[in-house]
């Protein structure tokens, strides 16, 4: 089988540790080209994996004939780089957000369809084994229907994860537009619409920079959330968890509670009004300081070799960032923004 | 030492399992008089710890010389009933939520003021030895500025701990006036506001009735609070917490985490970004199925017997109140409330 | 509804301890009658329970005119009752095992056919939680195919649980037939058939009076299974396991192993090769120590309500007692015994 | 003190692994030579461990004067290396099943014996630190007499043991001869017997290739035992034990219960009638994945050194064989088959 | 066979709680007559035990024809009642300590010897399973040598234990003589003596009132013991160990270290240095919140019944009691006292 | 700021494991030299370390201006190394047993005095986490007067500490002076003064050579401590704890009890008489085997910078010593010393 030649726009720390490593393990997949404005970030992974190095993406997405990118830059780029790469003619795998605006996710799903292209977005908690096996837990019915839930993403903030530290675009607004809801909040979105299989409704935020000084990006997110199912819950995004971070999920339903990520090593647990109980190891749930393969990259090549829509869509990621922005809205307006 | 003679109004699940069993094992304490519309509940209390039954608690004010009273009514006789002891010239101790209004709170207080005599309103989560040792390990300092926050109250709901089963007051509106809001939330916007010592500035609040059949009191409610000192955090109220419900309190702070609630035994946990935890066992929290003696009633006999203000104040209990109420509003008006 | 008028035939230690009180707690059934040769017996049971009481079963289904009955008397009567009880146009719940002989498994079969009533017989290991979970997980097909198993159900005897001690009827060979095999090995027989959903063709077996003095019942007996699906496995019944004696089964198959009543309180384990687990605490393994509802009852009597076949069938029941008796004559005759 | 000239006849798994590593750090052991028909093999050990290699046995036997010589063959050759040896004045400690059938096993033991050298067999169960503390434990008299027993010995299969993974020799029958039985069952035969100090009399065995493919050696097998002292047990061998395969022995006794390997980290647990409990933590039992040093070269060494008769004999390791061989046999003939 | 008729002298707590009921559990016994100069306390126990209640022991010991006395007064009044019980002809058996001086010992051992009548003294901690379990273990060798040790014994004090509480003669030292030490500190001389079959030679100790007020007797004592072996070690007794109390022993030999009641549950563990341990769950050590059969009783009567010495001898009794008088010595002389 | 420059006089464990490379991790310190009359030691430490390495410390002492230097001698040669160090001007940091004898440990404080400069010893315990929060809770008071205690230090000796094994200086009496009471017991006579903030006041002691061979310091000792405030305790040091050997303490007080060191990974547990208890995990407890960093170094470096008088005085450590010296003086005069 002909290898799908990929380029990877953007050489941070979710490019080294994440897309280029899976990319490397994928055997159906060639590594040609890197981008980075800092050349020697490009040309490490270029030595280490294979293929050519560019200061500038448009020179690359010129100059190379790629099958897919992947955009891994500040997320103030993820939306140029897309509707560049979609252009040219090449799938798009986007990092989480997908945009900065609706805008431009608009925009971006608009150039994949003219282009014939596919457009995934890298909302990577979808794949996690914890976070599958939870719906298909959920869907099996034996909990029934989900009333209330909190969902909460907190680490202590990028300085530690970004190749940059403290220095790193993720606390200069310009570029990151978003603080932690744009790091863990849209996962957060994303993930209860997916686990619920359900849309938000309606949503209230206080966001906010509580403790990090000389950035004004937020560090800090406690959001409420109604579901087109009557379910509500708290959705809370942080960069201030500097110890009981976690990841994790609880949903109150009808017969039941089912806890995800609350328990080391029980990944997902499930406790009946019968009195009975179920726990599900399921493989560990990635933190900042666990990764795990994140599945992400083999689907993205699994739905271009076997031409079929990517498993999470331009679409599917537009909705969830949409949940983030009507937060910022509703921080701004002081209403409760209905979707 | 003369003891004190003390009245209960209103002769449900609260008077019988806490307030008359409390003032029972009081020594400086003397139970002279129990008022219940359904006379048999008071006559019952009557034959069991002595002292005489009334129907009506107007008529009980006015034959019974008392020093102090318990108001244990539904809600919505919380002011009337509070109002009327005062005019009598006794000491109040008022269930919460202690009205049914910011107005009637204002009153309440303006009538023991007058009368000279003390009000105090039975919020017990501030004297729960988890939540004593909590504040104090928090003012110690070590834990730095609280950043975050989460706060939870939920169980199945009041059928079970009700003396009429699903037929209690606490689903009819008119004399619940709200539902678990009034009955769990008012706990934890009460708390929170001891436990950092800090005021409420601004809420939004998802208040429903989602899955209790054949009522329209609020049985779900998730909120977003802003606190003056800038900390930001959820509040969920739940009577639909079937299984997996709990009482607990997340702090995540400069230093570390605070949790309150969390694990079975180990009532209060601090990790510090030292690395370093602390583990205070102090006693269980209390749970509808797991009854501990609440404090409440030796506090208020306490404050009378040594003539000091009480440990929680009409004032207190109208702020925590204000709370509450605002989650209404925000859910009435779609708007963020401010304090 | 009119209540089913059920009579109980032998009132030892299995009527008292679950038929009696389990019809007794079954809102449509009404206990009319009670036959024990010991009439202290049965008086104590017409006392406790109402009804009437006999010495001979032959005069109770002369007397009384029952819908259903259930046959609890030493194993060599559980054949001629049950076709007397049949005959009498009354449903038969008849308790494991169900005869003394293959002839007679077929003549009850045939009697209860002719007189258009059901027999069900009180294989109870197949409605107990575990067992039901297991099945249920097993169908799901995660595992894929049973290659090897083992199953055992080892007690220190019945000595301690039926009502005339040692002296009970347990160790006299004309009224018991067969020892630990007729205890225990048939519900093992029967569990692995149901649980598997396959049938035994293959029989070898040890079985002997080991340890016990005095009586000539085997009281351990070893066997191994091989199944129509090809899988071989071990069933060991016991009444010599004075300590560590259980009622296990584990399942090796293709993809993992199913481990069943092996760890206290995690009742069904999952392990899969994929490096995930399953636990099940679905309530405890019934023991000759910790009784707990069979469900045969309630079964019975659902049957006869919806007039529906019974679920453990007598067609059922023989096979499982056709496995004990090859593995008797595989002892007998020093051959491998195929079904 | 001069050192014992040793020979290692077949370089693959269990010699690099554990004969040739364990001679090597033996300070009285020399080792000189090295044969494998597949000449790296031996190469590579003499190149780690000093000495001679060759490609053939008889060519090295012809060349080398050794002392003692160990046989790590495919099981085919066990008896003529044995022999060859023997009759080159060489003592052989021949590794398990010592022979292909029972004839090749008494003329090995005569060899030895014509020609006054030792003979020993490799099985090493005897000597881990659990096995001689179950059986110190055993023979102080605190459990009684055994009654029941079952032991087994599961892994996925050879295929990650082999040096040759799924193209060993382990799955061609004319080289095994044996599959799991000659593997794994041989060991638990030998064990049994030899912690109970007891004889089998009577096997009966189901044994079949039920889940390897491509091959027609027996991947499974479960037996049934009776002892002379009238014991009763199961011995399973399984190479399809994916997941939950152990090395672990259960004796029901007159005064209690022991358990061998089945709790990690527990392995010899005694528990008694008189409600007392005693654990020992004596070292790992050895599997596949975790080699623990056998003990076995040591052994043999010694009896060199002191001219002491080896632990385990050339008769013994024939009796544990003769019990293998007859649940072939009763496989094959549908008889249980009497020793 | 004819029954042993017992009385009890003094008929305090270790009467009601160990000699009484355990004298009546045992079928070779018949309980005559109770003597104590609180007359109900005697008739109480008469009452519920049969037999007849003096206030004098000397009028019982007139008027009574009994085969054996259990001493269980003050300890002031230990040997003028054995010796009066002696010379009437009954065996005895004295609470520890079994006399407030080395001569009263004597004359105690003295008068038995001289009427041909068993002396045993009542010190259980020798016949607690535990403290069996571990002098066989000792004794077993496999520890080698002890070297050094501590022994402890501890609990908040006698006023929740003696039926008069506070005001009890323990506190009172005409009639206590000693108090921790008398109470505590010769159960564990005995019993260091006992387990390690060693005499103490050098003694020096701290002992005094530290916390306990308006009493003179010691609540408190710490002392450094030598044996003749060479070990060496340190005893502690203590009223005031208000939490944190217990009745442990260590021992560090020369091949590892046993502890004995160090863990809840895990009577006794063995650790080896060669790495291996063992536990052993050998039934409850009794404290004063947790009694159980002590054995002493059983002991004493089949002593009698079997014309045997007791297991625990006045001279036994005598040698432990001398450690302590040591220790007092030490104390009151400031210097080490050789024994 | 200018560097303080330090030598290390004696290059063995000590020195290499703990204050040399503490030193190389200070910031504000210059290894400038090494004195060791093995000159290989000395040069190893400079080669790794920077500096240069002299077999006489008082060549060092002439030819280097150094501003501070650690002694980590042999005993012996603690005094006249000091006393030679701050006569030439520098600071000095000595290991413990600070002296030999009392008059030595004078000397050191008059010479250190006379020169101005600053005299700590490295009785690191003080600085330990978990002994630093022992203290700190101690001090709250929470807890009330300590009444009782027993601390004791124990491992398997020095063998496999030290640089030269079982031919260490340790097992020298001219040289070590003292053996495990000078390596433990001042560690804990330290410790205990420091922790309960109160003067030793009387000690009795047993020491001895109890099971090393050809040596004649002590390996052992058995002490009492009598306290000013009138608590009482014990005191163990060992070289004999083979296993089980560690590094605990526990204080009975007036409101409950404090374990240190007793529960590994729990390092502070405190339990009071109102039921409740509080865990500390503060960091592990050093033991030989598990060396953390011991802070003596950063404090001692830290005095002279700031120029403020040692956490750890001259004088600190010379009255610790004189707890062991009259401990070994109570040993050869058989007397209770007083202190």
């Amino acid at each position: 089988m002909k290898k799908i030649k990929v380029a990877v726009l953007g050489c941070g720390a979710i490019a080294q540790r994440r897309h280029i490593p899976e990319y490397a393990d994928n055997p159906n997949v060639e590594l040609v080209a890197y981008a980075d404005p800092v050349i020697e970030r490009a040309e490490e992974m270029a030595k280490t994996y294979g293929g050519k190095s560019y200061t500038s993406y448009e020179e690359l997405l010129k100059n190379e004939k790629v099958d897919a990118v992947s955009v891994c830059s500040p997320n103030y780029l993820h939306a140029p780089m897309t509707i560049a790469a979609a252009n040219a003619g090449t799938h798009v795998l986007v990092e989480k957000p997908m945009a900065s605006s609706a805008e431009e996710g608009e925009q971006m799903i608009e150039a994949a369809s003219r282009n014939g292209v596919y457009l995934m977005v890298g909302h990577n908690q979808r794949l996690m084994p914890p976070h599958v096996k939870a719906r298909e837990l959920l869907e099996s019915g034996q909990l029934g229907k989900v009333l209330t839930f909190r969902t909460s993403f907190g680490h202590p903030g990028p300085e530690s994860w970004s190749v940059d530290g403290r220095a790193s675009w993720f606390f200069r607004k310009d570029e990151a537009i978003m603080g932690a809801m744009g790091d863990l909040g849209v996962h957060k979105s994303d993930f209860i619409r997916y686990l619920l299989n359900d849309e938000v409704t309606e949503v209230a935020g206080f966001i906010g920079t509580i403790h990090k000084e000389e950035t004004d990006v937020d560090d800090n997110a406690t959001c409420i959330l109604r579901m087109k199912s009557g379910a509500i819950g708290t959705l809370m995004a942080s960069w201030t968890h500097y110890k009981g971070g976690d990841n994790s999920t609880v949903l109150w339903c009808e017969n039941g509670v089912m806890k995800i990520g609350t328990v080391d090593g029980d990944e997902v647990i499930v406790e009946l009004i019968d009195g009975t109980s179920e726990t599900y190891k399921v493989g560990a749930m990635a933190t900042n300081e666990k990764q795990v393969p994140s599945g992400v990259i083999d689907s993205f090549i699994e739905s271009i070799l076997t031409d079929t829509p990517p498993a999470i869509s331009g679409e599917e990621g537009l909705r969830s960032l949409k949940v983030i922005l009507a937060a910022f809205e509703s921080q701004a307006t002081g209403k409760i923004i209905k979707l």
